[in-house]
């Protein structure tokens, strides 16, 4: 069973990126991906606060944006304390650690996903994620540090695995790798571009995003995916055959 | 309700006492003791850390010793990776927070008690709370950070406080506190030593851990110490007395 990877999204401090690395090996979590970090990579100050964690840090792959890091995994949980702003499932991080064994433990490839220290995730971002994964902080002061937040998700992961088994999910499909979703979702857009469909321009953004949200939480497999381009290239091409044969009918 | 004290034993980077002083705010834990601290206190680079949680810093208490800082405390739990050297309770994290969640509904002060980052905790202060916490930690690599180590247990608060309340302990009594068992603990050594118990003398550490560990385990009332004390008084001074009878009765 595969732990599940942890994604640092635009990650501002080399120590932070250590600090997780750190805390990750000791709950046996091993794979780490970096978006973007801030001041490039590698860099000395991770090593330095990874304590002996090296291989963490020397295994991390990076990538340029979130979909590209986690374009492999069937189930990634986004952890924000924004949690109004989507339509996703809100979990704690025990709740969320049980879903991720559950997923696991079929053979799926999962992962979370943390913001950046400051700004935290994008909101497009969280859009590609199956989930969001919310601390219990209080009210007088918000403000959790990047690792600690690691270290919180990285321990329930380890009681989760350590705990009763899950029971078994009643699904017996694999949902789809998130790449494949993003082309889905890229192919949707761009037609719905060409249908004219987003309008007003300033509202697209938002109007893509709530597409990503609501499709990706139906789990789509593979060939639902497949599927489902089929029905967009249909609608799509089908429109320009069905404006021609209006214009012969004209004729 | 007060949530559970937390207490640094030896801490040697400020750095360290900032992060915790920082995760223990987002989960409303205020109350921060700090036995020697190794480079002194207040210390700038503690507050550079906190992040703003400058409250839980300004307040932190110094103590000299273990004893000193949980001495009003009626239940303290020590997190500990060495699970081997005594005969306290092992709990996780999780259940834990459970335990210091019925001690504080019921009125009680709680507190954990953390060790330096390198050495971890005394085997002698272990000895003197009531229970020891453990991290579910894997096998290739075990080095938690102090501060991480502060934020799981301040988590597993958090939750334990948000989920349904804990039945409640069938209990009816207040354990003393920590101060009135260092006394006692003193009061029946200083007896025992008088009596020529400690032998061989390289032992006497041990045995005197020992005694502690059993007794602290039994939480007994205000009122159970001073019985004991009377008790150790009794022993002691009676042999006097009964040395003395017999002494009048040969005469």
């Amino acid at each position: 069973m595969n732990p599940p990877v942890v994604i640092l999204a635009n990650p501002q401090m080399a120590e932070n990126i250590g600090a997780a690395a750190r805390v990750m090996a000791n709950f046996d979590l091993t794979e780490l991906r970096l978006v973007a970090p801030r001041d490039g990579w590698p860099q000395e100050r991770a090593f330095v606060n990874a304590a002996g964690a090296d291989w963490v840090l020397t295994e991390a792959r990076i990538f340029t944006s979130v979909a590209e890091a986690i374009a492999d995994l069937n189930v990634t949980l986004a952890t924000t304390a924004r949690t109004r702003e989507t339509q996703l499932p809100i979990l704690s991080p025990r709740d969320g650690a049980a879903r991720l064994l559950g997923a696991a433990s079929q053979g799926w490839r999962c992962g979370v996903l943390f913001g950046a220290e400051r700004a935290g995730l994008e909101t497009s971002d969280i859009a590609l994620t199956q989930g969001i994964i919310t601390m219990p902080v209080g009210q007088r002061f918000r403000s959790l540090n990047l690792a600690q937040a690691v270290a919180i998700c990285s321990y329930e992961w380890a009681m989760a695995r350590e705990g009763p088994p899950p029971p078994r999910a009643r699904i017996d499909y694999i949902p789809a790798e998130q790449g494949e979703m993003e082309g889905l979702y890229r192919h949707l857009e761009t037609e719905l571009d060409a249908a004219g469909f987003f309008h007003p321009p300033e509202k697209r953004a938002g109007m893509e995003r709530n597409l990503r949200v609501a499709l990706g939480r139906a789990g789509l497999t593979s060939q639902e995916v497949r599927t489902m381009r089929g029905v967009v290239t249909a609608l799509s091409k089908g429109r320009g055959k069905v404006l021609a044969k209006l214009a012969g009918k004209k004729s």
